[in-house]
């Protein structure tokens, strides 16, 4: 028998890595060839910059099997106790649908989606946010609903945003929150009111009238549970010409008088309780709603109906209501993605229950709470309030001993107000629960009978909710809310809409910047295990072992690799990333008396969120010049530095550029900045470029903030979730976010938090840890080296037939490459979005479209894409370019070719006429191998302004669905 | 505040039922109004004869929510210990591939899709199942292969059927098989050969040559692990025109010569090692390979390349290779579905891994065993043998405090021969587990390296493969096998496949006497629990409570629900079950010195298995005339069961009937039979019309099997698994199927196996379970109900179209009907084919066509479908007929029409000549609702002629990947 192979060798404990990269090493070599180098070590050599490569190899361990690594990290999950949570505060036990678990959550066709920006090919998902803002419209009672935000108190500073813009009390200054508003909202509002210097007036609710504010914001029910009818004190605010804003709890909704119908400007809150897990704190989906008026004013995303070219009704993302991409350095939100695979799984479960099934689930909840409330009252207890929805707060001298019962019997209070507990219930409470309450609370042999309590309130009716709040409209009226109430017909829908979406499990999608690489099942599988999914964030820590075990081995990882001294894992994206760095910049300028330093330097090519997030930390921005090679223009940026040095705070730089070439003066640019006195942010939407060959603390930054769902594979989730923690030089380390109720460790007590959550997106987390654990040291080095191969075999490819916008050193890019389509435009009259259409045709997602350059595509393959799929991308470019010629050379008019008609729908090309100059079978197959796998568009072209000039963003009516 | 409802109301612990059941009241309202009846009660009265319904509601407890159940059954299942399993024997502990897992075994896509009748819609599974054949074929070394068996045993079994018809020993009458094969092998061979009349011989390998026999059965490598070279065993028994056949393992193909290349005739194993959980025994895919000489009598089905009517490469089942279908009183294997799911994950595995990653994970468990086998060895440790692939015997005194040890060390061997035991490596085994197992065998303190040892045997090499057995040829060379190694590719693979095949997760699939309902998620979560996966079907059943529980509320149930005495849930399909109910019978008369009584009455309008499975039991078969109404012909069989009472072992007979009636006679059936000292046996196929309205028990049979993947909820699997549990009355009780190695409580012992597996496919028994938990005995009776509400509405309906062929009391059907389409053919020359494959161009699968009446369609709706469904399927067949209609009048000709060219492909409806009396877009989307929710049929119409005069089932060669 041959023994040629050694043990080592047979084990392949490296398996993984060449699971999650794409090319095999016949490919590597072709592809190298291809590019006339000898190795990849050659290629990375011609390509990054020699004094930027890191000497050390990461020290992240060894690559791990995906059996090894599950098996560990259930032994550390296991550590986290699940225990019942009676927490409420914003966060609520929900039963994730099994339906939806599996199909939506644990699915690969909706996780592992891009944001909806070709609508033509994500009709699934936006019919599905298009219920989500339906949802919301109907329970907040108001005009105009967005899909959606992070999470309520992020939410809610959004709202302080939107009030400061479009109040008439033009000169108020200040933001009123009534005391009774969930503590993470106070503090994520406070921080941000921080930031824009505006002032934060906390007080009793009815004393918001007293001040001179431009908005307030109301919790209803109240942190507490207690439900309070806001009408006068809406109106009072209104008075003032300010904006009143409610934080609402979804499920109390269905019982309680919409906000919207009681006078409220905004109304906000969280969408968790509909079927996602808590999950240690998210992620989950913000809703927010407002009045019509306000429109232009919404941040976040807003799902509107349009018509396609053929006249059908037809959705897509509404107005582009990104602030940064209106007013940049005038924004006030830098607010990009959405938590679209949750808001999706809330729809889903609203669709599921449809209106009478959720009414049912909230008065169950009620009853439970009427229930426990009339025991404890029985036996005399103190309840804080004498209204509630779900939440009791009991007023108690005997607080530890319950508390220490609670924690005996593996249950959680919330605690955190002196001489007072909370209890809130939900959907998951039980007859049985309830009586385990009356045993925490009263003790045993209390006497109290669950069953006689709840037929005594059968018979006698509740008080708890009052009488002017019951509601009594009919919500969720339209058929998507009405039709899908078996597992198979929802299953069948879920399908439905899966199926009008192109995702990575069809195809590449090579959107450069945003780094679309392989979401590895055995990343996504801890994230619905119980021990991640059923926390609470704001449980004992004692309690939540498993979680921070994973999150330091995380965050010394994230250390490692980014050459940093410390990361936050707080920021629930990449724009609170950069909001969370850029705000201890200026705390740390502050701690050394350098108040003054507001200046933030941005390159031209910069992303529109770098100067809205600079905005909105209330920093004067000044735009540094690029020279023709897209390069940073050295002497401008040495003379800027120069002309403002006293009031510089810091730079906002990408590596490699947004241009995507390694700039050579990089550590120049650190130098400049560092020499009068600033501070370098360098953005990690590129680290995919970086890990393992260089890092941002190597090169001489000083903070940066990384997209954990690009680099480090968290799936996009059809338009979110992100996470976008912060790294820090040791110096910048104290002035990161901390959190109001449970304390972050190794940052200044007293810091205000980013997000809701103490660790944002937490239960997200195991999706990265896992990836760095298979990959290992060498393998996230090989992933970067594989991620600059495949891009420069696709550049050099693709550059035999159209202009290469910008390169690097040796004629090299990094991980990405800027198609210049603007000759051919000037020669042909198609344009870019024809190319990016007509992609659509040939199975694939458009990359980048006009970022960073108007007229261009940015293409990204990322390592994850084999050359088989690399060069099925260069056939369709190819084939596209050749279209192209024929209407240049006349073969085609500008009028009629399968370029402006693309995208092509079924309906388009079986239609009984057909006058067009290309055949019928050529408009959807234009290449053979299009054959084995098409994608259809379900619409065709999308009129956006149509679109924008009649605004629809909730479900079309009835009607519509007639045929 | 209202207080309208009770806290159980609220409670909606009944909740389950109505996802599964797919009408909503008010559709369930309306379906009653077209029926012209008030109440769900009055249409039952209609129906069901009033003397056989039950009297008193099943005792199955009340239904509990979807999470109590899951929350139940997970604390059974963590009564399971699940100890490292070195038993071997036929069952090992693999990794299943992560994104194989998620994407096939748990995705409905695959597990809700029915057997592939119609190719056209199922070009997906069966390209997967064709991968299959190919690497049976290429491991094997044969020529022709089959996809799949149910396991290696009953493999065996049919390879001795098949030895019995092709040997041209026609004399013998004997079957040897070496004393060296699988315990649970001789088990159920012996078990078959009883009861066809073989005899069996057991001897040693050598021995074989020395007897008169038509077949020979040897392992390779031996049960102990013995690696022989049976190139001359072989030989001999083809010297003496006997069959030579071999069990083999699968994985040590990777690094031994094939059997096939040894000369062997038939090869059989069980793919369960490639990536399928143990499970506690099942279910798993078997591969059986032949020559191509003996095509004709191979069991199971043939995946086989054909033609479309466009001349494309299209794949079919070939051949229709059912014995029962070819032979019925004559065939000698009465196997009807196959392992498809777990064949797609084995065959999903090779493809995963391709011929190296196999060949390597081989060589390490080789290696392994290596390691182990030197070190024992060292320490004076006696084997058995000198050779062995992954399985070490130990010869020992010490036996005893060996397995204690291990026992104690959560670890299990095979202790099942008396002075010695084995360990068998996998895939799983690591460094850590092999010093482990040094310290079981040796106690510590021995001093042994698994390093040291290893580099060892990398210097000097391993003799324990002896060199005229190693592997030298290529093995998986097809691109499909080396083209999907990493997961993005992989992933995109196993999606492309899925979307070719229509599932229940698109639209109903109403095939009569196939059930196919909801599988409902959370009766699929707990199968891929670890606490169920990972159990070995020999483990001692002290490590087993957990299934034991479960299996005894199922069985308990069961009895319940069947009104039998007992139930064995050991036969793992419906046709093993039958086969096992009527070995019962035989042995019941034996036992009572009836041995004569051998003749089977059964209807002309039986299944086929029921002939097939009477004549593998070597009865006579007598069959019952059926009168114009379809029922039995009563006088015919009175007269008939008085003709050979004296003989008269049973009838075979379904009730409610093939003809979709409740027969009024059945009571009096029954009579009859008992009269002439026969038993009946109630095939269980439409166990739907029965459960809690009346039961097989309570109307008179003795015995029948149940259809656990129709009637209880476990999913078809694209063609399987099946389970196929048998009810009995307590005198039929004891001579139920048991167990050689794992003794089955509640039947005699020594009464042979029919599954090689105590408890067949207990993994997926957890379905059932949940299912009749989750309904409780008022879900499963309203269950019931609702079928025959769906079944009469749906009826009702067509018939105002065409003609139903049978109905029963009251002009009723049961729960499903017949559509006779001979009327329209006779006038149009429009096929039951014809519709069948237009209504894929509706989005349809086609009911059951031409069973139990040529020229027919019949329909089963189950319960699970809404009436919006079911009217979508309505408006199909109506706009069908009318499309009949136009042939008929002449405006379609009958050889130009969209009939005869269904189905339509996007190829052809896109090409650029269109000749036909129909417009392109009608052809695709001939009523307006088949554009929301359109499927496409990815092949034409198939040639099957073509196919079985040119049969490949193989995977095409390269050239044909070509453009």
């Amino acid at each position: 028998m041959s023994n040629a192979k050694s043990l080592e060798q047979l084990e392949q404990t490296q398996d993984f890595i060449r699971r999650h990269i794409g090319p095999s090493p016949a490919q590597v070599s072709d592809m190298l060839s291809a590019l006339e180098v000898s190795s990849v070590e050659e290629l990375i050599g011609q390509t990054v910059p020699a004094g930027i490569r890191l000497e050390q190899p990461l020290t992240v361990g060894e690559s791990r099997t995906e059996v090894e690594t599950l098996s560990y990290l259930k032994s550390v999950a296991s550590k986290n106790k699940v225990f019942k949570s009676y927490i409420g505060q914003g966060y609520h036990p929900t039963h994730v649908p099994h339906v939806i678990l599996r199909n939506v959550l644990e699915n690969p066709g909706w996780y592992t989606a891009y944001t909806p920006y070709q609508p033509e090919i994500a009709q699934g998902r936006l019919e599905s946010l298009l219920n989500f803002q339906t949802m919301t419209l109907d329970l907040t009672g108001l005009d105009l609903a967005s899909a959606s935000l992070l999470d309520e108190s992020t939410a809610a500073a959004e709202a302080m945003g939107l009030a400061k813009r479009v109040s008439k009390a033009k000169k108020a200054n200040a933001f009123f929150i009534a005391d009774d508003v969930h503590t993470q909202t106070i503090d994520v509002v406070s921080t941000r009111a921080e930031q824009f210097g505006f002032e934060i007036i906390v007080g009793k609710a009815a004393d918001a009238v007293n001040h001179e504010i431009f908005g307030a914001l109301f919790q209803y029910p109240s942190t507490t549970g207690e439900v309070v009818d806001i009408t006068d004190l809406i109106a009072g605010v209104q008075s003032k010409k300010a904006i009143a804003c409610v934080a609402a709890d979804i499920m109390s909704l269905l019982l309680l008088k919409a906000p919207g119908k009681l006078g409220a400007d905004v109304v906000l809150g969280s969408a968790q309780r509909f079927g996602v897990p808590m999950g240690y704190g998210g992620p989950h989906a913000a809703f927010f709603a407002t009045r019509d008026a306000y429109k232009r004013s919404l941040p976040g995303r807003i799902i509107g109906v349009s018509k396609d070219r053929l006249g059908n009704d037809a959705l897509r993302m509404a107005m582009q209501t990104r602030e940064q991409h209106i007013r940049r350095d005038k924004a006030n939100s830098n607010i990009c993605t959405a938590q679209v695979l949750l808001a999706n799984m809330a729809a889903f479960y609203a669709v599921y229950h449809g209106p009478q099934g959720l009414k049912t689930i909230a008065q169950r909840i009620h009853r439970f709470a009427d229930i426990l409330a009339a025991g404890l009252q029985a036996k005399g207890v103190s309840l804080k309030h004498n209204t509630w929805f779900d939440t009791l707060t009991v007023v108690s001298d005997s607080k530890a001993d319950v508390i220490a019962r609670a924690l005996a019997s593996g249950v959680n209070f919330a605690t955190n107000r002196d001489g007072e507990y909370s209890i809130a219930l939900s959907e998951t409470t039980t007859r049985a629960d309830v009586a385990q309450l009356f045993d925490i609370v009263l003790g045993e042999g209390h006497g109290l009978s669950v069953d006689a309590i709840a037929a005594d309130i059968e018979n006698n009716g509740s008080t708890s909710i009052p009488a002017s709040l019951e509601r009594d409209d009919e919500v969720l009226t339209h058929p998507n809310f009405n039709s899908y109430h078996s597992e198979t017909e929802m299953l069948r829908y879920i399908k439905r809409l899966e199926n009008k979406d192109l995702a990575l499990n069809h195809s590449m999608i090579s959107l450069g910047s945003c780094t679309m690489k392989l979401n590895a099942t055995a990343e996504m599988i801890p994230i619905t295990w119980p021990e991640f999914s059923n926390l609470h964030p704001f449980c004992p820590l004692d309690q939540a072992q498993g979680y921070q075990i994973m999150m330091g081995e995380l965050h010394d990882w994230l250390v490692n690799i980014t050459g940093y001294d410390a990361v936050s894992l707080q920021p629930n994206s990449g724009a609170q990333g950069e909001y969370a760095g850029l705000i201890a910049i200026r705390k740390y300028h502050e701690s050394r008396g350098d108040a003054h330093r507001n200046v933030c330097l941005i390159p031209s090519s910069a992303h529109g969120t770098n100067p809205a997030s600079a905005q909105m930390a209330s920093m004067k921005i000044v735009v540094v010049d690029c020279d023709k090679n897209g390069n940073v223009d050295m002497a401008d940026l040495k003379a800027k530095a120069e002309a403002v040095a006293e009031n510089l705070s810091c730079i906002m730089i990408t590596y490699p550029s947004t241009h995507g070439v390694y700039e050579e003066t990089i550590r120049e640019i650190c130098d400049v900045i560092h020499q009068h006195g600033g501070q370098v942010y360098m953005d990690g939407a590129n680290m995919n470029a970086q890990v393992g060959v260089t890092s941002p603390g190597f090169i001489g930054s000083d903070v940066s903030h990384l997209n954990l769902h690009k680099t480090f594979c968290i799936p996009h989730g059809g338009g979110g979730p992100g996470v976008g923690p912060i790294g820090v030089k040791s110096h910048l380390a104290p002035f990161m976010p901390n959190h109001s109720i449970i304390n972050v460790p190794g940052t200044n007590e007293g810091n205000g938090a980013v997000s809701a959550a103490p660790y944002g997106s937490a239960s997200i987390l195991p999706i990265s840890w896992a990836y760095i654990t298979m990959m290992g040291s060498e393998g996230l080095k090989q992933a970067t080296e594989m991620a600059i191969v495949n891009a420069n075999y696709l550049t050099h490819e693709l550059s035999k037939h159209f202009p290469i916008l910008y390169r690097g050193r040796n004629n090299r890019v990094a991980h990405e490459c800027i198609v210049d389509l603007r000759p051919l435009k000037e020669l042909s009259g198609i344009t870019e979005m024809d190319v990016a259409k007509r992609l659509q045709d040939y199975g694939f997602h458009s990359p980048t479209m006009s970022f960073p350059v108007a007229g261009t595509l940015m293409i990204e393959p990322t390592e994850s894409e084999s050359k088989v799929e690399i060069d099925r991308f260069i056939e369709a470019m190819v084939s596209i370019k050749s279209e192209i010629d024929k209407v240049i050379s006349g073969e085609w008019s500008i009028e009629n070719n399968p370029l402006v008609f693309a995208p092509h729908t079924q309906g388009d090309v079986l239609g009984n006429e057909w006058d067009r100059a290309y055949d019928r079978f050529y408009a959807a197959f234009p290449v053979p191998s299009v054959a084995k796998n098409k994608f259809w568009p379900t619409v065709t072209r999308i009129d956006d302004v149509y679109g924008d000039r009649n605004l629809v963003c909730a479900c079309p009516p009835v009607e519509t669905y007639r045929d």
